[in-house]
């Protein structure tokens, strides 16, 4: 199966990686909305909310929990907002399910899938440092 | 505490309820953005993300499968925004974690959060029952 986020998973492809455990991997969209959007992916593929198992999807939360705390505290965040797009008329692009963990500040006017700020050189590694010194303090 | 989705739950207020289990409780959003746009709420109140505990979310996923597929199905939908908006930066509006389950249909623009499509008269119900129906299939 030619899907980026499993090649992802298997470490064919790099990523900017946040969190890992049994079901879960946790890494930074390398196109965010703002800072530290991060995307959190089952293990096992699934396309949507369509075909995943509720066992599945059930097993994503403590990643989820967990890593949305990170964003939060990490980047200084105001608010996140948490959101599957299932389907291309939702916006879905990558046909594997993720659970996008978008930061938001004050005054940043919530422009949810319009806007992109993209990272500069060595950027992105230091906002996955920042997000990652907060999880392992949850963590350990 | 002076919640309206608590009083949902316990009944003093009405709602056009969607699903219940014993830890979650869905009903139609009075504000919707699509029609069939449906609420996932967990019974014990919770304000957010930030505040839930990861058994308690990942309670929530068996609903938030079941009504997904309902609310799909249901709706005639060709895709779904399954968002949960944490803080007032990211559009919070009423303090009660709920998981928005939001119907697209091609073509429908993607407006998530400025768009309002109001029921008429009657209509609230009429969309429940079409969902339930489905539900009803994929529980008995």
């Amino acid at each position: 199966m030619d899907c980026i986020f499993c090649k992802i998973i298997s470490g064919e492809i790099p990523a900017a990686k946040i969190y890992e455990d049994e079901n879960t991997l946790a890494f930074l969209d390398a196109s965010p909305n703002n800072h530290g959007h991060t995307l959190v992916v089952p293990k096992t593929h699934a396309k949507n909310i369509l075909d995943v198992s509720e066992d599945a999807l059930a097993r994503m939360m403590p990643a989820v929990k967990k890593v949305s705390k990170a964003v939060f505290e990490g980047m200084g965040a105001a608010g996140l907002n948490i959101t599957m797009n299932n389907e291309p008329p939702a916006g879905q692009v990558i046909f594997h399910l993720h659970i996008h963990i978008i930061p938001r500040f004050h005054g940043d006017g919530l422009k949810v899938w319009t806007r992109k700020i993209p990272y500069k050189s060595g950027e992105m590694e230091e906002v996955a440092e920042k997000i990652r010194a907060v999880l392992h303090t949850l963590i350990f």
